[in-house]
C-alpha cells in the first residue's frame, strides 16, 4: 500500500491507486465527501468525483450518517446478465439495459418501502459501477478509465408490475427501489468481484463478475454506443441466481468484495 | 385578462393566472429564466419554478437562444395513449408509462441526431406537462395544482431498437431523443389542448387532448401512485396517429395550441 503517495494527495481519476473508500456523509448538520479508513470518515473538500484533498477533520463512522455515495443524473441497469438468473429464458444477444429513476435512490440504512398495491417485491443484489467522467462511444479497453469505482446496489423489483406493465417504469423505480452504498471502492478488478446477498442473515444470492454473461466493461461500452454517460451516473450490472420476496421487517444485506455491505430494512409503505 | 394583477407580481404556483410563457434563455453569456411576450424575453430572477419577478431587462427573441425550459431530474412518458396511434393493439388497461433519460434532452433549435446503427427513427409529437412541486399519491382533481404548465415535446423513437430490445432505454433515450420547448405556457385547460406536427412543412400528426385514452390528469395521478414527481419533472403525454421516419436534413415542428412551436432539425450522428 503506497501510503506515502496517499499522503501526498491523490485524485479519483488517477488509475491504479490503492483502493480508496469514498463516501458521502452527513455529520454535524453538514454534508461532505469523505474517505473511509480505520472505521473513520476523513472529510475531503469537494465532491466524490473531484480531487480528494482531506480537510484534516475525521469522525468515527458511528458518528456520521452515510448517504448515497453519489447523486447521479442517470441510473442504467442491466437485466438478464447471469446464466443463473435467466433460467429457461434465451441468452440475450447483447446487454439488455433499462433506466431507473434517480429519485428512487436510498442509501445505506435507508428503508425499502413495499407499495400497498404492488404484490410481490424482490431484492436484486448487484455490483454497481460509478462513472467518473463523461463517456461516449467507449471501447471496452477504455472503460476502466471512466469508472471511479464500485459499490453495492439493490435493484428492488416489483414482479407483478414487471410482468404486467408495458415497461418497467414503476417495477424498478418506485420510491426507494434503488438502494446504493455504503461507499465507492476504487482499484477493483471488474473481472473478479464477488457479490453475496443475505436476507435476514441467510445467504440468498452469491456470484462473481467472472460469471457475468456480458462483462462490466462490455456493458458500459455498449451503453455508451447509444447515450452519453455523465460523472456520477450509476451502472447496475445485473443480479445472479434466484431472488426472494421481501416482507415488512426484513433486513437485506448486499456484500460486494472489496467494498463492504449495503444494509437496508424493509417496511410497508403508508 | 388581469393585467393589473400581473404588474403587481405573480408566482408560477399561483393557479388560474392568465397564460404566461416561461422560457429559459441564454443571452450575453448568461442563462436566465424569462417571461416571453410581444416577441421579447423579459428576464426574471431565479428559476422557472420560483417566483417570477422581472428584473427590468428585456431582449428581442431574435437576440436570445432559447434553452430547454427546465432541467428535469426525471422524464416520464406515456405510451399507447391515443386510439389513432395504437392501431390493432389492445387498449391499455391503465396508463402505460416509461422513463426517458434527462440527458437526452435538447431544446428548441437543437438537432436530433440519428444514430448510425439504429435503423428507422420516427418523430413523436407530444404535449408535455411540467411539474411545479413535489407530488405523491395525487387524486385527479389535485393534479392541476402540481402542474406549472405545458410545452411541446418530441419523443424521438428508434423503432428497431424499440421492437428488438427488452426495454426502451436506447430506443427512447439516445442522445438528443427528448426535444422540449420552446417555453412553458400556463393557464391551459388540459382537457382541450390541440397538437399538430409538421415534417418539412407537411402536417403528419394532429389531435386534441380530448382524444386521449387516459387524460393528462389521470396519467399524472397514476404516476404519483408509484413514484414521487419533483419540481421540473416532465410528463410526455402520448403521441397521436401515425409517425414518420426521419432523415438527415428534415425539419420537425411540434405545435401545441396556446404554447407555440418546437422546431428541430435532423442530422446523421457522427
Amino acid at each position: 500500500m503506497a501510503s506515502g503517495r496517499l499522503r501526498l494527495g491523490y485524485t479519483a481519476a488517477m488509475p491504479k491507486t490503492p483502493s480508496l473508500r469514498i463516501a458521502r456523509v452527513r455529520v454535524d448538520g453538514r454534508t461532505s465527501t469523505a474517505i473511509v479508513r480505520s472505521r473513520q470518515a476523513f472529510l475531503v473538500k469537494g465532491g466524490p468525483l473531484g480531487s480528494l484533498t482531506e480537510t484534516g477533520e475525521a469522525y468515527p463512522l458511528s458518528q456520521v450518517t452515510l448517504l448515497p455515495p453519489v447523486q447521479p443524473g442517470k441510473v442504467v441497469a442491466i437485466g438478464l446478465n447471469y446464466y443463473t438468473h435467466i433460467g429457461e429464458r434465451a441468452t440475450p444477444q447483447k446487454p439488455e439495459a433499462f433506466l431507473k429513476a434517480p429519485n428512487s435512490i436510498i442509501g445505506p440504512g435507508g428503508t425499502i418501502l413495499l407499495p400497498a398495491d404492488a404484490g410481490r417485491v424482490d431484492e436484486e443484489g448487484e455490483i454497481v459501477a460509478v462513472i467518473s467522467r463523461r463517456a461516449r462511444n467507449l471501447s471496452e479497453d477504455q472503460v476502466d478509465d471512466y469508472v471511479l469505482g464500485y459499490t453495492c446496489g439493490n435493484d428492488v423489483s416489483a414482479r407483478e408490475w414487471q410482468a404486467g406493465d408495458l415497461q418497467w417504469w414503476r417495477a424498478k423505480s418506485s420510491d426507494t427501489f434503488t438502494a446504493v452504498g455504503p461507499w465507492i471502492a476504487t482499484g477493483l478488478d471488474p473481472e473478479h468481484i464477488d457479490i453475496s446477498v443475505k436476507l435476514n442473515g441467510t445467504e440468498v444470492q452469491r456470484a462473481s463478475t467472472a460469471e457475468l454473461i456480458y462483462s462490466i466493461r462490455r456493458c458500459i461500452a455498449f451503453i455508451t454506443s447509444a447515450m452519453t454517460l455523465e460523472p456520477g451516473d450509476l451502472i447496475y450490472t445485473g443480479t445472479p441466481g434466484a431472488t426472494s420476496q421481501l416482507h415488512p421487517g426484513d433486513r437485506v444485506e448486499v456484500s460486494v468484495g472489496g467494498v463492504g455491505v449495503l444494509s437496508n430494512r424493509v417496511a410497508a409503505d403508508g
